[in-house]
């Protein structure tokens, strides 16, 4: 059943930074019907992501900024309620680029994935079985190319990302160390998601405990952050290692550019690769992925933790909690 | 004809960096019988190379220190002139770390390289179809991997190494654009070694002149110095871009470790690649590369320029000449 009107969180003005709930407005705009080749997605989960703040900026990252007075570009998951497409039935489940919006009205362009693991819960697909599960594989498989017995570093490792590459690296058969913040983190990192190590930048002595956890030297880091915690870790580096960029989460700014100790003689004496890398190059990757993270999560290799939230209007205040970072789990709200 | 006394020059004392003629001395010494298994090689020409300097200093970098008063590690290449030894007869021409000495008496265990391109000069064996050319070889082929078509950079681009990765860019297809310091060595990268384009990092506009000469940014770099040079090459990386860090010579002390500009979000953006190589770890491929190398000398596209100093008396002063750059060519003793 199609209803007749559709409630959407639009882009009302273009923030300085993090976006902020003031930022947005919630409204109630009329349905239109369906022209041939469309199909109507109610979405269920909608995603909350690091990128949401480039994609509210005027300047352009990887994507075109968000044009004011449109509906919030967003990563969400539904079921399609209505088709006039020949490649989407009603009840299919889709993942895709659909907006926060309770109704997405589509061609299917902005359909990034067809949801075949129908025993799964409809939130992994965009998460763990997402772009985070999907970055975390394509960075392991791609860049970091782990061998059994490498020992592998991740940087915001009880996060989306950094908490799947952790375990994606054990599956490799790496030792694995995570670094993350503060002491629940820490344990998180070691009983959730099974790290052999964690350590906690924010301890002052976390250089010392970073290097004790890592005898050998780290043969592949992950690197999600970027900053001190990265400088720390690449003194360490063994002959050989390969540093994959994934992201650059702890430096809020790029406009003034940073130093910091430089890499190079590092990278020339160990042999050593730094490589950054953008999942939108992999779309080609994504569908075999995923089915390969759904049976690790199928047969508890892999873990996940989210952190859900009821209803269209709490999606405004998200983004800028997501970078205080006090959320536990992948960021979602529910509908 | 066997003589009975050899000259050599020997580390007298250790050099707190540059090492300086004062540190060596030439002594004649005595040369003893051969036993059986050994062969003696009457060297005809010295290698003076920025690694010279690390072996002479007390801490180990790649390879261990010099004993002092030892004979000074050197690249040499000589005639075999006598043998006990049945993978080495008289006239065979060696490549080895034969020393600073007239004669080298060895098992073969210190000879890289037999030379079997008898009609090219024998001083290129240390230079162009040497080390300097195989370093060349290897970090264009193993890790800069240039398409047809690429923008290729070069820093230190009229040097031995420079110079030959330059020309072998020129071969796969690539614009190459050579940064060097100072009019003639810019003159030098054009008329002699063919670049399409040839920066000066010493000219007060380098920034502005480098970026006009890659319209559509650095697909491949080829890094012999670090520093500055290399962080205004680093600004204009294109998409994909491949960065070898072959030397860092620029730079004249990493013991109080130097900061830049990060690397990491121009890396992530632009994914691109930065990885340091050691020639020491591909030995297997030398006599490959060696072989191609003289095809292309042969052939005109690959040239070279050596300068050629008189002597043994003269090797002492050479590694400080090398560091001053005032040396127009591959830097050689002959004897």
């Amino acid at each position: 059943m199609v209803p007749k009107s559709n409630r959407q969180v639009l882009l009302k003005s273009r923030p300085v930074g993090i976006p902020q709930a003031s930022h947005f407005e919630v409204v109630e705009t009329p349905l239109v019907e369906l022209a041939s080749g469309q199909f109507l997605v109610r979405n269920r989960f909608l995603s909350i992501d690091p990128a949401m703040r480039g994609w509210t900026n005027p300047t352009q990252n990887y994507s075109k900024p968000v044009a004011l007075g449109s509906v919030m570009r967003s990563f969400a998951v539904g079921e399609v309620v209505a088709s006039r497409h020949d490649g989407f039935a009603v009840g299919d489940a889709v993942v895709g680029m659909l907006g926060w919006q309770e109704y997405a009205l589509t061609d299917g362009a902005n359909v990034r994935y067809k949801v075949v693991d129908k025993d799964l819960p409809l939130s992994t697909f965009l998460g763990v079985l997402g772009l985070n599960g999907f970055t975390a594989y394509l960075g392991l498989t791609e860049f970091c190319v782990p061998k059994p017995g490498d020992t592998f570093v991740v940087s915001s490792a009880s996060g989306a990302v950094g908490s799947a590459a952790g375990q994606i690296a054990s599956i490799y058969g790496c030792r694995t160390i995570g670094i993350t913040g503060g002491r629940d983190k820490v344990k998180v990192c070691l009983d959730q998601f099974g790290f052999d190590a964690a350590v906690d930048y924010r301890s002052p002595d976390f250089e010392e405990r970073l290097k004790e956890a890592v005898p050998t030297g780290v043969d592949v880091y992950f690197d999600n952050t970027s900053g001190s915690i990265s400088d720390a870790v690449i003194k360490n580096l063994a002959n050989g290692a390969r540093v994959a960029i994934c992201g650059t989460a702890s430096i809020a700014d790029w406009e003034a550019w940073p130093t910091g100790p430089r890499v190079e003689r590092h990278l020339l004496v160990k042999r050593a690769r730094m490589q950054g890398f953008v999942n939108l190059d992999y779309d080609h990757q994504y569908d075999e992925a995923v089915r390969r993270l759904a049976t690790w999560v199928r047969n508890g290799r892999l873990r996940y933790r989210e952190d859900i939230r009821e209803g269209l209007e709490t999606a405004p205040s998200l983004i800028a909690e997501l970078y205080e970072g006090t959320h536990t789990g992948k960021l979602l709200v529910k509908l």
